[in-house]
């Protein structure tokens, strides 16, 4: 038996958001290909060209795959063959789509034995050996689909929040901004007044998403602590952003710690509009560049024929 | 021709939403009865025992007053007269429902001549002066009635959420907490990582309150910031929330900046046994002690018969 799926890209963070909000593309997606096999261990095999490790213990999925088969105490093994679209370093959750891949997979072949939350556990796994810090705000919306929150890590508290019909441009200017740079250059501590703003943007944000209420998302989409901070990797990161909201895009930033920055369009012609502005300020600096131009996936990772 | 408004006490921050979000309740209100007359200027009588001034300089309602037939431009005076029965100093929002009903009765008397924003800002006069700062999270809850974000203080953005039917305990133990003095306590910078317990709490909140669910409001009642800070000057503060919530209180915290603890509940039952427990604290270390068990206020202020 042998179960395929696709699993997302995500946008973690929403600009207020940090390290609690996310979403689910429905473009770009990985394709896995997983199969229960009678050798124990893990075998991976990679479709693509992104030199990624195959030694299980150095794959994000790899690691995931380890520990599901360890938690559900078989003596069998797994085979996964991965055809990675969403490219390492993007910022698109290119690593959690592994992870979540791998836990979602590996249940379904072992037939349904965990639960949401201990797929988003074992899930943390891989984005531990990607990134330093177990972290879900990417692997949730991919996993559940939809815009998720992470209340808190310790003890995990998800909450699914609300799937709105937006369009999301994202362009990938193919420059390196490596998570763990992007979170050192944080300052440890930040400004009450500046938390109150923050906070006062996120429940705008959560609302604005739980009533539909556009405009509502539009103007919380505002980051005073990290953005200023971040941005700064981002070469025209200032440009791209005002000319998307001229164009009409509600709102945008940095998704998750970069260099892709996202915006959410509540028209397809303004999304694809958004688009062109993107991809010509890039070229213009002629920096390699990708541009999606997506709807928030509803259904998180599924299984495809 | 009078008006008759009843101006409902509030409790503001709502546990982690320092600043930000504010409620309305059923118990305590202010009444307070509004004239034309044909002297400029502004009369108060107080029908109360809280020997409050009645200059109208120095009087929140009357600095509103005068505020608002400045804007409205015409050569008339209001007179009020004020009966209190919110507790100035109490924490539940005395100086707001002044204020808001100052505001909401000038509007009535003249003809509704003044938006919903007007309205805030006129009562934030009364704010200003009653604590120094011009905050909304009471004034906003008392015009609008039920839950209410404010988003923004600069350029005021008001964010109605809901009116959940949740029953709402309160103590005010006799105990004076100067506004200013809760708000100099409080540290200028907090660390990034309690800021995003915060805005986790936050999200969870404002999701819970639209989604009308009472498990994840009382999850996301923890404040990481403000109430480690400010509890220290409310005595038997952490008993009171403990016992509280072991006898079936979803959460709850300081309100606004205390002395008052306020408590939500999703069962009447539930609220009275709340109401008893902290009598009974209070009672047992000799603290005068007023007890309200109550509901949240849907309407704001409104004209009585």
């Amino acid at each position: 038996m042998s179960i395929k799926i696709k699993s997302p890209g995500t946008v973690a963070n929403l600009v207020c958001g940090f390290d609690i909000l996310g979403l689910a593309l429905d473009k770009p997606y990985d394709i896995m290909e997983f199969e229960l096999i009678d050798t124990p261990g893990v075998v991976i095999e990679n479709r693509d060209d992104f030199n990624l490790p195959t030694d299980p213990e150095n794959n994000v999925a790899g690691v995931v795959l380890l520990a599901a088969l360890e938690k559900a105490g078989i003596n069998k093994g797994i085979k996964v063959v991965i055809e990675k679209h969403i490219k390492p370093g993007s910022g698109l959750g290119s690593s959690a789509a592994s992870a979540a891949g791998a836990a979602v997979g590996a249940n379904k072949l072992l037939g349904n034995i965990f639960s949401r939350d201990e797929l988003v556990q074992l899930a943390m796994i891989g984005e531990k050996l990607a990134t330093g810090v177990k972290h879900a705000d990417n692997i949730t919306p991919c996993i559940l689909g939809g815009i998720t929150l992470i209340r808190s890590i310790h003890p995990l508290d998800i909450v699914p929040l609300a799937s709105p019909d937006l369009y999301v441009t994202v362009v990938h200017p193919q420059i390196e901004v490596r998570t763990s740079d992007a979170r050192q250059i944080l300052r440890k501590q930040v400004y009450l007044k500046d938390a109150i703003k923050q906070w006062g943007n996120i429940a705008g944000l959560v609302a604005g998403f739980m009533s539909n209420d556009k405009d509502l998302i539009g103007r919380s989409m505002e980051d005073v602590i990290i953005e200023p901070v971040r941005s700064i990797l981002i070469p025209a990161f200032d440009e791209v952003k005002q000319k998307c909201k001229e164009a009409g895009a509600l709102g945008g930033g940095i998704s998750g710690s970069g260099p892709s920055i996202f915006m959410l369009s509540d028209a397809e012609a303004t999304a694809q509009k958004v688009g062109e502005i993107m991809k010509s300020v890039y070229d213009g600096l002629g920096i390699e560049n990708y541009v999606y131009v997506t709807t928030i996936n509803k259904n998180g990772v599924e299984e495809i024929a």
